[in-house]
């Protein structure tokens, strides 16, 4: 295993190596350490109108509302009740998940004693994993949209169980550090008035001993599940006045990482997760926000 | 570099390795060594009318006409005047690229000497390759669709100097065993009605030392283009009679091949391809022929 004990330096200090590492063509974001959460940029939204009372009455997770901001690429989408998510039939996983967090869709009865890990019979059988390709592995199946998020609704949160919405994920890691993210994006539904949350795997580069750089990840199981070697959250804040929308843009290494180091050492420019994963957001923000886009990042 | 002395040897007998390796769920497929070029189905027709004078009357390179089989995949579709491409932003090259080609494709006075590769931009700048990206890499920029496919019309094979129609292929096999696989596709031509040809790139895991299965790619130049481990061709070959359509698919790693090895020895069944890749081929070729699902594989 190539994971070792240099595994934490490398998750704690990932903004700034991922940037170093990520950015091409000799650009080069700037990166303070402490000073990261000073590049959280809140994007102001001159054009649009303060949110509606309407935009309150919309059903917890409804893929209109999901929506709402665009889907960072257009292949293999599913609608699901509580989330929407673009599949990749290569890696069989998803290339993103987006659900839309608030106060209503976080609260209800559901219960995850109710639920289980199932196959995505929606996707092809050559390309869908399975109980089975996780069993063994060493690998959790890591939620992407996660089980919580969806109290509002059983249904909504036995649909976080489909393994499409599932990646291989260390389980220290499952169950420290991303959990802590987790539990941040449901915490920051007090401050915000809708928390939009996209989630997804990385298959980042490294150098190796030949000085060039080379994409390297397990598959397991039968199915050959790619082990992504990071996952990233976008997250997409609306301020409750309805005046503007920040954005938080997050990687972890899927590596155990010690709850010491502060979640907001992980956040990285989006454009770092924009040119690595294929996808794009902030065109789709912009968009909807109407202009503001020189704010959102360095760009 | 792990591409080492045993390379030809793997790169030969791919069919079987492949098979053994990418199997899924305890299936095989079966494999004879000089046998392969017999596991090449014939699909019976029998709903499809003999195909009608009109079907010769379309432009060569009419993607109406390329579409006739369906798409593999339907995630950022290009449409050019000689193929139908599927782009791939995280790995900056095609996931497939769809031609037609036919004795009227094949001829004209387009000459490569007036094209030159070039920024496909219609891709967002984060996610395209660039001609500085290959410059010393050790890589050729290996057309997918091949440009001498396409000599109807000069556009249609400056078309093919995309980069978004190109991938980071090895010299040797460039200029030597996958030439001879496309002078192949085009010797085609005087047997078959038309040739659809789908050629794509393939990112196969390995085992490594520790018996876990690894993907393992380069990325080179600044936006971190992916050097393929693979390469795929599927041929479907529609009968002159219009009576059948036959199917031929081949796996060549991107290593330098003898001239030696003959190019049966790539053949591979048509689920390899289907399985690694994330696409599908067989589905839509079903829908179009009506019929005769059995006979193409024998799943």
């Amino acid at each position: 295993m190539w994971r070792t004990g240099a595994t934490l330096v490398f998750g704690a200090g990932l903004g700034a190596a991922a940037s170093r590492l990520l950015s091409a063509g000799g650009r080069r974001e700037e990166e303070g350490g402490a000073g990261l959460m000073s590049r959280v940029p809140v994007i102001p939204v001159p054009g649009v109108p303060t949110v509606q009372a309407s935009e309150l009455q919309v059903s917890p997770g409804s893929s209109g509302a999901v929506m709402k901001y665009g889907f960072p690429s257009l292949g293999n989408i599913k609608t699901r009740e509580s989330y929407v998510t673009s599949y990749d039939p290569r890696t069989r996983t998803a290339s993103w998940v987006i659900e839309r967090l608030n106060p209503a869709s976080l609260s209800g009865l559901s219960d995850r004693k109710y639920c289980e890990f199932k196959e995505d019979d929606s996707v092809h059988v050559f390309h869908r994993a399975t109980n089975a390709d996780y069993k063994g592995s060493g690998f959790d199946r890591g939620h992407l949209a996660a089980a919580a998020n969806h109290k509002w609704s059983q249904k909504a949160m036995d649909d976080t169980f489909y393994l499409s919405n599932v990646a291989p994920q260390n389980p220290h890691l499952n169950q420290n550090t991303w959990n802590n993210l987790e539990k941040l994006c449901r915490s920051l539904t007090k401050r915000y008035l809708n928390v939009y949350v996209c989630t997804g795997p990385l298959y980042l580069p490294r150098q190796e001993a030949d000085g060039k750089l080379y994409v390297r990840y397990q598959v397991i199981g039968g199915n050959h599940v790619a082990v992504p070697t990071h996952f990233f959250k976008v997250l997409i804040l609306e301020q409750a006045d309805g005046k503007g929308v920040e954005l938080r843009s997050y990687v972890l290494p899927n590596e155990p990482i010690s709850e010491q180091v502060p979640l907001e050492r992980f956040l990285v420019p989006i454009e770092t997760i924009e040119r690595t994963s294929g996808l794009l957001f902030v065109p789709n923000i912009m968009k909807r926000t109407g202009g503001g886009v020189r704010a959102i990042t360095d760009r």
